[in-house]
């Protein structure tokens, strides 16, 4: 495995590749794999990208990796879709982006699909930026289908996120969710020559600014990416999320963007956002794998009969699911 | 606490508004009430509504309230927004919709925002049901926003759910999610007066056909909504997903729509599908509410301070998650 991961450090694409499929396909496999690689990493620029489908966003992240790659970035692009059970559909996407971006070992493209719970999913993303991440590619962008709170927890492992919007799909009161001001650090306006997107760039600008007001008093990770410094002492809280547009299949304004990434990653490393992301980014990782640990124990512990039992009485009835947990819970040890 | 439920059971809206604001707020509240009122239920249909924004979600949801009022059920709605944290936009889409539908004592309004994890939401909307289904309601419309895991956590609750789809949303191969099938009973393509609806039936009638051929390998929930009975020998699992044009805000194809809804139902019932639901259920609120105690209990036997040295020494790399979790999870003592 040591040999592997020096093999991968050298920027091996199939070592790479071999050690992604072991931290993916089992926690026991990253247990094994991430204690061993985690020294080298944190070096990495993390950027997140969200976006409802139909927004242009696999377009979008094939021109930022080749505008990256004009700047002599060595990129990896990781696509994650939670919505998708199926290695098809994921191994599909991997196709149409090879057509434009292989050839170039300074580019490794990746996707994800689930594979039972979300839970799974979330750390074997965070499994595999890590591989990457420790096989020093500069920048790791992170794709994720949609923006609840699947693709929140996953862009939870970005630096900087980009939310990607499209004229038309965005500008009902229902779909400009206050949300998302919670997870962007850059807004994203794509397929900015179709009509309509003016008034799309203006109601992300206005929400932005009704944001603001509303998030004074809000808790959470909104307080940090907001351009909002509640007490003013927080100089990580001092970015203005921008809202940038583009027409991703002609290239139009990825420059621009790229400027803009670069700009929130080094007002990250300027200020102590940097520092801040990360350690959001570990507690998260910490309590998910407590979880995990925890029903692997729960399993271990209480026998699949009694389980079942136990569930039975609870859909017929018998007993209610706070009774029930709480009895469970006095009997496992840890 | 008993007087209050009896109330609620009488069908007192206030009393059952005041149920509701007690298991939202918190966890405690909900294991104090969730118990005494149980056992009044799993009486009621529950139905839940997914589909992306601009779906036009929120109006079908309104007709179809409509539509089960003139047919005599009592129905509460429910509207979860996962990725809003603001009440006010919840609030606001309350307004709305009372607006068409206040005034009649057979229906009930209730949204529920994000308040921190989505654990806790899915959480809260579980014993919001069941404060409505022990009131009484024969159908329950849960509407949650978007597609992704967390709707489908949240969907879990339901023994019958819509997938809403629009004209020229949902046409492009990533967009037409695969997921979908494993939560959806029944699809709906609203607006179906727009140009591009026949497409968009013609393409989701075209999933479902490959999904039958790819799920018949496929674990979990889909095995029980698909149109696929593996082993031949499960009446559940012999549902066909059918595909219903609506358009909501005309009122256009909702009866129509209303039947099928019951026909599931009816099918349900006549099958063990009722029964598998309400363990599939009962298995993720118990999972659920384990993990959640999980999380209390080491939050009491590590200290804040513990906390954030660990945070922190996995943050700048002096040690990695998987190693510090096994520290801690040795440590904790439930």
């Amino acid at each position: 495995m040591q040999d592997l991961i020096e093999q991968a450090r050298n920027g091996r694409p199939r070592a790479i590749a071999r050690l992604i499929t072991k931290v993916e396909n089992s926690r026991s496999g990253a247990a094994k794999i991430v204690p061993a690689l985690y020294k080298f990493t944190g070096q990495a620029h993390i950027v997140g990208i969200t976006g409802a489908p139909g927004s242009g966003k696999s377009s979008l992240v094939n021109e930022l990796a080749k505008a990256l790659r004009r700047r002599d970035h060595k990129v990896a692009i990781v696509a994650v879709d939670p919505s998708s059970p199926f290695t098809g559909g994921a191994l599909l996407g991997d196709r149409v982006r090879m057509r434009d971006l292989s050839g170039d070992k300074g580019i490794f493209i990746r996707s994800l699909a689930s594979r039972g719970s979300l839970g799974g999913l979330s750390q074997a993303t965070a499994a595999v930026i890590k591989v990457l991440d420790a096989a020093k590619f500069d920048t790791i962008l992170v794709e994720t289908v949609g923006a609840g709170q699947a693709e929140v927890d996953i862009a939870g492992a970005a630096h900087t996120t980009l939310v990607i919007e499209a004229p038309g799909m965005g500008d009902d009161v229902q779909s400009i969710k206050a949300g998302i001001l919670e997870i962007a650090d850059i807004l994203v306006v794509n397929k900015a020559d179709r009509p309509g997107a003016a008034r799309t760039v203006r109601s992300l600008q206005t929400m932005l600014q009704l944001g603001q007001t509303m998030m004074v008093n809000h808790h959470g990770r909104s307080m940090q990416t907001a351009s909002i410094a509640p007490n003013g002492s927080n100089d990580a809280d001092n970015w203005e999320i921008p809202v940038q547009e583009t027409v991703a299949i002609e290239g139009a304004g990825i420059e621009d963007l790229l400027d803009v990434i670069l700009v929130h990653k080094d007002h990250l490393r300027a200020t102590n956002g940097w520092l801040t992301q990360e350690k959001l980014r570990s507690r998260r990782e910490i309590e998910a794998l407590l979880q995990a640990r925890f029903m692997e124990r729960f399993q271990t512990a209480v026998s699949q009969d009694d389980r079942d039992q136990l569930i039975t009485s609870v859909a017929n009835r018998t007993t209610d699911p706070y009774t029930a947990v709480a009895e469970i819970f006095n009997q496992i040890k840890t």
